[in-house]
């Protein structure tokens, strides 16, 4: 199996996990099936598609491959269907959303490098791959990003993508990086999940600001 | 009249009944007029600009012929001028929404299928371009989408399109098929206020996710 | 100093002023520091990266120069530490803010009209600018946006580019258009926060719309 093909196969394990958060948040917010497939799709694409269209990226990858979208559908209905057992799958759940993370971030970061954009720009775009689409899943539910207040799950998309981005410019072997990258990420995360390592928070609350 | 030119009429009825469902739901939140402006906007070209903007297909529409834009704004508000009457319009106006939604879906997939992408992705163009403008204003109203929970509202964008898309490919006659399309997408749409048809919800309360 | 060189600077001062009313507002939703500087980037490069994905205007200028992204992480980081005397700090704040609606709408405008598009869709890009990195920021922590509810902002990014572009159309020389729209805009939005000066607000509570 080649390395494209690898990825290729992590980032398919990425996006149905991502669809499946997506669907669930859906369903705690009551949302009918439409609601479920249309959340549980921008979960898992939204993240891509917001880099490709800011990097002006065309086509898109499901435009060009409408079968990744009918794939998302699917993973979307599938988890209203196995949503009572989804209780007693937690940890297997949570290993999948930290895999497809980490796979985001490195695919993000390579993604960008390849169309010979700047390392900083490779690790910013990473990180928007890795992250956006549970913003724009919370956004669509209307809740606070949970991104943006809970656990290590930003850093670790940086820390990912700028490993894969150095060992890149170091002219690692293609297989070696995404091995250490991608083994980077799944381990920090769930290191991060396993001690509830968090990032400090900023309250600030004095006068009112527009 | 030819069929472009009758298309272009139910798109402009379209846009300016989405941009007073805008305009309306900007009053619910006590917006001033120039939050009514913006969402009535949004919510009328925001599913269009936002499957061009996937599809990289430029200039936009309304970048291109700004006179819409224009009536967009007139139409925001002239609708803060007879909201007080707007609860005896009720029919009517839910009528011309119906209208309006068999259009956009109409709309996005023929465009679609002109640039020759497949049917699928024609088939979900015709959904964003259907739905996305609602969704976009209730994000900016702060509110879940309720197009993600009530009514048949999604499914009949899906409809829509997928018979458009479906004559088109069997080759059928441009007026027919436009015809048939739009009357079945009006139809779904009637029917489905009249009698409360809606979609299964999905409650998914067990646990905790990220 | 060249006029050019002059906006940027002025642009640059606009930018890292938006970051921190983004970090602030962060800030009041008790994020983390990685949400804290998403918010006050996406509040800083939001409005100007819309409009040039709207545009189809690529690259961006921060992936073109990601020098402006080390700033606002900075900036935004800068004032989590510098938060506690920001209360005495409100109108030092309140006056670089409204240097920076003034600037980012001027900005809008003129790039615009530099791709040789419409007088009308460049005051309407200027706006965008001007307005649209709030919108992004009040979106990210769940209100809503605050600038369609309260005081002259979004009006004074209409007056600002309208003023710009009228005389750019006339022929007026660059310092002299810079200066004139700037001070209106800038002049206008310190008038405006002084006597509360504000736009009519529409509320509309009749039945209940789809």
């Amino acid at each position: 199996m080649q390395e494209t093909q690898f990825v290729l196969m992590l980032w398919f394990i990425g996006i149905v996990a991502e669809a499946m958060t997506g669907a669930l948040a859906a369903g705690k917010q009551r949302m009918d099936l439409f609601g479920v497939v249309i959340v549980g799709s921008a979960t898992a694409v939204g993240g891509g598609t917001l880099r490709d269209m800011m990097l002006g990226n065309y086509p898109l990858i499901w435009i060009e491959n409408w079968h990744y979208l009918l794939a998302i559908v699917l993973a979307s209905l599938l988890t209203v269907v196995i949503a009572p057992v989804m209780q007693y799958l937690t940890k297997l759940f949570l290993t999948i959303d930290a895999l497809g993370l980490a796979v985001f971030s490195v695919i993000g970061a390579q993604k960008t490098l390849m169309l010979g954009l700047s390392p900083a720009v490779a690790i910013v775009m990473g990180v928007i791959t890795g992250v956006f689409g549970g913003v724009i899943r919370d956004i669509l539910c209307n809740q606070v990003p949970l991104i943006f207040r809970k656990e290590l799950y930003g850093i670790v998309a940086i820390v990912t993508a700028s490993c894969y981005v150095t060992l890149q410019l170091a002219g690692t072997e293609p297989w070696l990086n995404l091995s250490v990258s991608l083994w980077l990420g799944f381990s920090l995360r769930m290191l991060a999940i396993r001690f509830s390592w968090s990032v400090p928070t900023f309250h600030y609350s004095i006068g009112e600001r527009r």
